[in-house]
């Protein structure tokens, strides 16, 4: 029965049992950790047979380049290949790079900043005013980027298609909006899939800067739970064909296909937007790791051998997946204080809250040893205007102390909302 | 007999010969590499052991951290003290990166454009002006970060102690200089060592910029080829102990030790740096590769691993520097056109024309098959103000062609040389 359609005295019991069972559960000194979207030890064992010297072959690459010295800026011809079949676009728009995604984000933001979007652009930093569009709930290390680079950050609801279109097209009439983030395929922490109707509206939509530009986060475009990765639209063909080609840049990396520090990371954009980025790698590095990349290869081969591996991932994380939809199914079904996200790829559950719940769902939680991501993390500076949002990450867990940290959750939640609803009343 | 007492009867006799061999050197269609300082295959196949697996164990750190996950900013513990002991400072001191230095002095350069040296710093690209002083000849890839920054450069001869200081004490009253490369040991190209006199000083000196940094990129700090590699003063405790803690950034990589493409590099500096380094990193990236961090760790040991890795390095490139400075001894000692550096370390050979002929020298040479380095390169800028100066890298090729390629530079100085004697009569 949905609890607000409960007495004050039915509901007054159950906070009592509830707290009985609560403090119960504290006194036994759990510690659960689901803080961070980390491969676990099982996922990680899927690739150590990578780092078997077989995968080197002779060292060079098919062009008889010795991978083993200097030189290739834009990262081996097959790596290029390869990780172009994974984004889904052409070797000739992409760069491979070295083991982290997150780090050509935040390098492609500082060249916007100190040089700007091309050569003939205006830095943004000559800009009195920087805004990033950011759709919510989305990725605390994405606004942190931003956060820091002090550009003014500007919440926009994920709908189940993707971004508030209706909101996006009316705020980028502003010139100061210059960019925004994006997680568009099994988003973080929601897992939505953007719909090709929304891409084609972002790649086409007029912006009032000309220098606008979409971080496109594609983190988990293989990492499906279910069948095969959801089909999308390409943002850099949909860019091309709206007469946009340079508005976005992709990113990707093999962080949660390999090993999560000892991937490939790659960029993506229109050959012009790729040249700029090697005119300026050309005075940053003399390359990137090339023995990695030649590894990486022999041992993923290509689409089909990376969509076969991560149907190992899925073997290994779909059950942890379900363990705690079905406990928040079983626990919390009808009740109507908790809403859960139900992803069919990607890293996370989303769950909300009544409003003003999350952080203190989040504290009693943690008082009880398990620990989340804190409440707010998911949105700009930290503070979720309506105290909601927590990121649940089931990867790293074994099955059982998944199942315990959801059940106790589900207490916390409990409490947390029947509190709110007696407040009110 | 030195050319300038020549009469000019001998002179263009001399000349007429020396015309006639480059001729038929010309016709041979001959083709020499001489440009990048690069490790030739033997030094590669030194540790090309290393790709083995046996030398991941278990893939854990010896505080049971599992290598192939996400954590760890700085480096793995045993790998911030192998980088430590080949700086010569301590493992709080230093932030274990990728597989570039170029790309960690980029990064650096980049950040104290946009936030300063420190949080509460002035970032650089607020002021009008900025300047960085370089020692000169130096490393074109020095010159070309600062180039592309728009930061202005500032030629400061180097002795064979290091750089004019009574100079550059001059230049550092200038508010605007806010910034030094240096390559302080068997320094590009010259193989200048920097004095414990000169480091002191570097160290100590006023500067009228509180926000003064050097760039210590200390990329050839093992690299020896005879004996053992030079002692040298800390530069980083020679700022502790001059009171200016934070002016010196130290920079290296096991580019050369291991792989060029594949290896670890590292910034040391005081723990104030490296605290606010971090703190950014925090927010560039989850961390650099720790596979690669481990597999450097269990092969090269320690300090006096690397030094006997060392070893095997300077046994395979000795001889090759040795041809160079025969050939050049035998053929123009005496001659009064040509002096060249003598280097005990380090990767390069640097030769002095006369004024104004180093340009004409690399044009006939590349137009009979030997190619070096543009001449200009070792200056910012690309413009060597008595065109006088180039670099030599005799690492990569076979000693044979390496012998063939100089005796062709040789005839080449010669007939530039008696060509600007005589111009000049």
């Amino acid at each position: 029965m949905n609890y607000i359609n409960k007495t004050e005295q039915e509901l007054k019991s159950e906070l009592s049992e509830l707290k009985e069972k609560y403090e119960e559960l504290r006194a036994l000194n759990l510690s659960y950790d689901m803080t961070r979207g980390k491969p676990a030890s099982a996922q990680l064992d899927l690739s150590s047979e990578m780092l078997d010297k077989k995968y080197l072959g002779n060292l060079k690459t098919a062009k008889n380049m010795d991978c083993r010295n200097y030189g290739i800026l834009d990262g081996i011809p097959e790596a290029k290949e390869l990780m172009a079949s994974i984004i889904g676009t052409n070797p000739e728009n992409v760069i491979v790079c070295g083991n982290s995604s997150l780090n050509i984000m935040y390098d492609t933001l500082m060249k916007f900043m100190v040089f700007g979007v091309s050569k003939s652009a205006t830095p943004w930093c000559k800009a009195d005013k920087i805004k990033f569009l950011c759709p919510v709930p989305g990725y605390d290390r994405h606004f942190k980027i931003t956060e820091q680079l002090g550009i003014e950050m500007i919440n926009v609801p994920l709908t189940e298609n993707g971004p508030d279109m209706a909101l996006v097209k009316e705020l980028v009439k502003d010139p100061a909006v210059k960019g925004m983030w994006s997680v568009p395929k099994y988003s973080n922490p929601t897992g939505t899939v953007y719909s090709d109707e929304v891409i084609k509206e972002l790649a086409s939509m007029d912006c009032a800067a000309d220098d606008f530009r979409i971080f496109w986060d594609d983190a988990y475009t293989v990492h499906y739970l279910y069948d095969a990765p959801a089909k999308q639209l390409s943002i850099i063909e949909a860019c091309a064909e709206a007469g946009n080609p340079d508005r976005a840049v992709v990113f990707t990396s093999t962080s949660k296909i390999t090993f999560s520090g000892s991937g490939l990371s790659a960029v993506a954009s229109s050959v012009a937007n790729i040249e700029y980025f090697k005119w300026h790698m050309n005075v940053q590095t003399i390359g990137h790791d090339k023995i990695n990349q030649l590894r990486h290869v022999n041992f993923l081969k290509d689409y089909d051998g990376v969509i076969a591996h991560m149907k190992k991932h899925a073997d290994i994380i779909r059950p942890k997946f379900e363990v705690v939809l079905e406990t928040l199914e079983s626990e919390l079904s009808g009740l109507g204080i908790l809403t859960w996200s139900n992803p069919k790829g990607g890293y996370f559950i989303s769950i909300d809250t009544l409003p003003g719940c999350a952080d203190k769902v989040v504290a009693m939680a943690k008082d009880c040893g398990v620990v989340f991501t804190p409440a707010g993390a998911t949105f700009p500076y930290g503070k979720d205007p309506e105290n909601k949002n927590i990121r649940i990450a089931p990867t790293l867990p074994v099955i059982e102390d998944l199942k315990e940290a959801v059940k106790i959750l589900c207490i916390c939640v409990k409490i947390c909302s029947i509190n709110k609803i007696l407040e009110e009343r």
